[in-house]
């Protein structure tokens, strides 16, 4: 039986999860307290590459004595990991700690990271779980989606009109949207390991698909660029660039995730046009979405969503607004941007 | 030659106008100083049928002895109004208040309300004009626009998802947008004279066109009923309800609006469907847009927006983002309320 107090604790760990960036890692949040519930750490994920929520409470917990490490408790949205990545193991970090009680809300069944229960029970550390499961899982409902399929997190970009429109009837499309929102994208590119576009963006448009700041000069992480679909990319298409970059000879989406899964990427862009979006979208395989919106009306040309196979509104792809990392919808320039996430299937039609 | 304490205070006069609501009437604000540029009161217009920005700001205005009234300046963002209308002529109100300065932004030509600086001249006011007037201007364009053309001014209704879809393929459309957002649009039916629909809405979906609460019960204020267009309204069609209705035979968006101003309406919602919209909006005759967007996609359905004869981007429809009245966009319910205006022709591609 949980206190109020560990409840409470619990809800500030899922608070501070939110804060957080989707992607190849799933959103953790952690709080440390003392024996009389008072807060002694707090500490959430920011993306992959950076400290897990646990070790980041570690890392903000002032010197405490090990009677005190003892009677502290550790509450984390999620099982602390057991394995070593870019991070090394959260478990053996929290034993280290010499903290006597971990609680987490959710049981994490990857093979890669599970069984951090586990070593703590082994090295004596209390330990339960359970407690706000249900929000636990539905934060990351969609991270763990992909995780059980084997295939990447997806964030899908759109740019468009107000009347969802990515380009005039006579095929211009750059720019819809302002230097602002593309910068934004960018960023996003920047923390992604791979970019998928289908061959008509390529040939349209021959983009760069590398990851630019605000002076055009390339991020130091750069995504892998996916290119799918049967037509050939021209020998002198700007996409090869420095060589980081293959063809899926498929249209079909869980295909090319299966591919790009197998390359170790675990977090992928899909940035259009039109027909790849709606693939995606068709295939329920979007996990997220940037939504840019220029404040403009065409009344004709190409749309950001085609055909997705719906005839009725009930049948309608629901989405919600995603106020993770910043508000849900913002200004951003001239545009408005929007973060969604498709709506849990528990929770019905809102 | 302007003080820099009298632009400053022109520039609140201006914030405070922002706060208003678009509409009938023009966004006026105003700030009394005294003879040191001390603010000692504020006021802005909050719509038709309440106080003019001027009155509201000398209603706050605390007991002040005449010769600190005489040595007091108000600085409006448009000319004081010179006529009796649902409220009195603020030229009166000023002079009688004894206050012994007068700086306005912008003249107010209309024939209605024009010679209010000629009556406060007159009276032995000190006035003058001119501070800040682009501004001014540009804060109302398009009301000018609107009462230059003598037609009312014009609201934009638009609910859809984030693909721009108003209905499914098979024309479900109820309810695309949540509880909240259809809330938000019966209180915008209550604050204009008329509603706009086209016959196709009204055989679609036979609304009833009032404005009701939260609970379902009429608002006091309720608007004229407009149907456009050359299909037959049938005998038992719900938006008869009173009797406060009509039947404009036209497609034309100008003579449907010729015909409202002639009852002496002057602020009109167009509420749709798609052609009403794309008529009005091909035929540049909508100041201001309420966007309620649905986090859904349907892929397929009547897009909001039909065509507007724009071959190319360069000629989209440009608007931009309104924070008159609250953010200019927001989180509504589970949708996204955007504010939209016309972007002034002088401000050019953004």
């Amino acid at each position: 039986m949980q206190t109020t107090r560990e409840t409470a604790a619990m809800r500030l760990s899922l608070e501070l999860a939110r804060r957080g960036i989707r992607g190849a890692n799933p959103l953790v949040g952690a709080v440390i307290v003392d024996a009389t519930g008072a807060i002694l750490s707090t500490g959430y994920h920011r993306g992959a590459g950076t400290a897990h929520a646990e070790a980041d409470a570690l890392n903000r917990l002032g010197n405490i004595d090990a009677a005190a490490a003892r009677s502290a408790t550790m509450l984390v949205t999620l099982e602390p990991c057991n394995h070593t990545g870019r991070t090394g193991p959260c478990s053996q970090a929290i034993i280290d700690s010499g903290i006597g009680n971990v609680i987490y809300a959710v049981a994490d069944d990857g093979e890669a990271a599970s069984g951090g229960g586990a070593a703590l029970r082994a090295a004596g550390v209390n330990v339960s779980n359970g407690l706000l499961e249900a929000e636990a899982t539905e934060l990351n409902h969609r991270w763990f989606a992909a995780r059980a399929a084997g295939r990447p997190f997806t964030t899908l970009h759109l740019a468009q009109t107000l009347d969802g429109r990515i380009a005039a009837a006579d095929g211009t499309s750059q720019w819809i949207t302002s230097p602002q929102s593309l910068l934004h994208a960018h960023e996003v590119r920047s923390r992604v390991g791979a970019i998928v576009v289908g061959t008509g963006t390529v040939k349209a448009d021959n983009p760069r698909l590398n990851a630019r700041d605000e002076n055009g000069a390339p991020f130091a992480s750069q995504p892998r660029r996916i290119v799918m679909g049967h037509s050939e990319v021209l020998a002198n298409a700007a996409l090869r660039g420095d060589g980081n970059w293959e063809q899926v000879f498929s249209h079909d989406p869980l295909t090319v995730l299966k591919t790009i899964t197998a390359r170790g990427i675990d977090h992928v862009l899909i940035e259009g046009g039109a027909s790849i979006a709606t693939a995606f979208l068709a295939a329920d395989l979007v996990d997220e979405v940037f939504l840019y919106q220029a404040p403009i009306f065409l009344g004709a040309g190409c749309g950001s969503v085609g055909e997705l196979g719906i005839g009725t509104l009930d049948a309608a792809l629901r989405f919600r607004l995603d106020a993770v990392d910043g508000d849900a919808v913002r200004v951003i320039g001239t545009d408005i941007l929007t973060h969604l996430e498709p709506l849990p299937a528990s929770t019905g039609i809102s």
